[in-house]
């Protein structure tokens, strides 16, 4: 029998590292792949169509939430996010663990229509910390800035609502804590220990 | 703010090797000190008081009992086996973490009185290899191995009460599960995520 695979949502504030150690963590484990979000804000310099989003335009996006072809979506500001549905399933379906790095926005989404999928909450060593970190990525202007500390504030009321956090202090902690959390989660007994200890009886 | 300790309760049938894990999980990791338990049964060739158990006569353990010394305790064949309470409150109060390595009867117990618990079970690769390892070890009668094997089938079938299942096919691999295992669970949000997400709003 094959296990079903597990759905791994990490979360956190903007500028708190999620990119980076969902990239390091990828390197270190197997049997996981991360879900690539679509989204309608411009191309960064140095991203890769369909390895850091599927860059696609409004109409499109509009498209597919008609279809209802979305896990979740959410505005981050003036840009539209969103988790194509199809993939993750499909990963799911064959037993693989998906990992879906998005912000607190999508994740309680998700929670709503996946409720055993596992919910990691990435919290920065300090607000101090997370100011630094969003002003040395150089991309926002003083008053996003703010926004982006205002919404962290906000965010990180609702981590009573996951299932895990992790202080992203040090990238190689954070990473092997990550990795820690996928490996014990499953070795969970779930619904379908039953299946796996059957066949101890039939020997 | 010292977080409490976890109390993980590891078990599962006679031969499947629950000592050698839990020896070399404490090799691996730090934070985390066994529960040493008290027996009646004699001691054996190579077994050192107070390391492997506390070896006490019939006499001195119903007087525990009486006293409710024991956290959990328990008839195994002809000798009874018991997890003194003092030291584990400790260890957990101080913020450590606890491993207990009991037989099932026992974790059943422990279930009923620390709800809190994690409480995992570690399966052979199959029956037939579980027989082997009980013969292997060399210090049971015919009539012993099968009163051990037809508990193990009945042991098994308690699996749905536990959190998390290991198979010990691999030593290495079954150690390196625990380990993730204590790990996620440090992460793990609860109760106490208040008080610890306090820090960044009076920042």
């Amino acid at each position: 029998m094959r296990r079903k695979g597990t759905l791994f949502v990490i979360c956190g504030p903007s500028g708190v590292g999620k990119g980076t150690v969902c990239k390091e963590l990828l390197k270190n484990i197997s049997g996981i792949d991360l879900s690539i979000s679509a989204t309608t804000r411009e191309i960064r310099k140095g991203e890769v169509e369909g390895v850091n989003y599927y860059f696609i335009d409004k109409d499109k996006f509009e498209e597919m939430i008609e279809n209802d072809e979305f896990l979740e979506y959410a505005q981050v500001y003036d840009n539209f996010y969103g988790t194509p549905k199809k993939y993750v399933i499909e990963q799911l379906n064959i037993g693989k663990d998906v990992i879906l790095e998005i912000d607190p926005q999508g994740a309680m989404q998700i929670k709503e229509k996946f409720k055993e999928g596992i919910f990691i909450f990435l919290l920065p060593p300090s607000m101090k910390e997370l100011k630094n970190r969003i002003i040395g990525r150089g991309r926002d202007s003083e008053d996003n800035i703010k926004k982006r500390l205002k919404c962290a504030y906000e965010e990180i009321d609702f981590i009573k609502e996951y299932d895990y956090y992790i202080i992203n202090d040090d990238l190689l902690k954070a990473v092997n804590n990550l990795a820690s959390i996928i490996k014990a989660e499953r070795c969970r007994v779930k619904e379908d220990i039953c299946e796996i200890v059957r066949k101890y009886k039939e020997e």
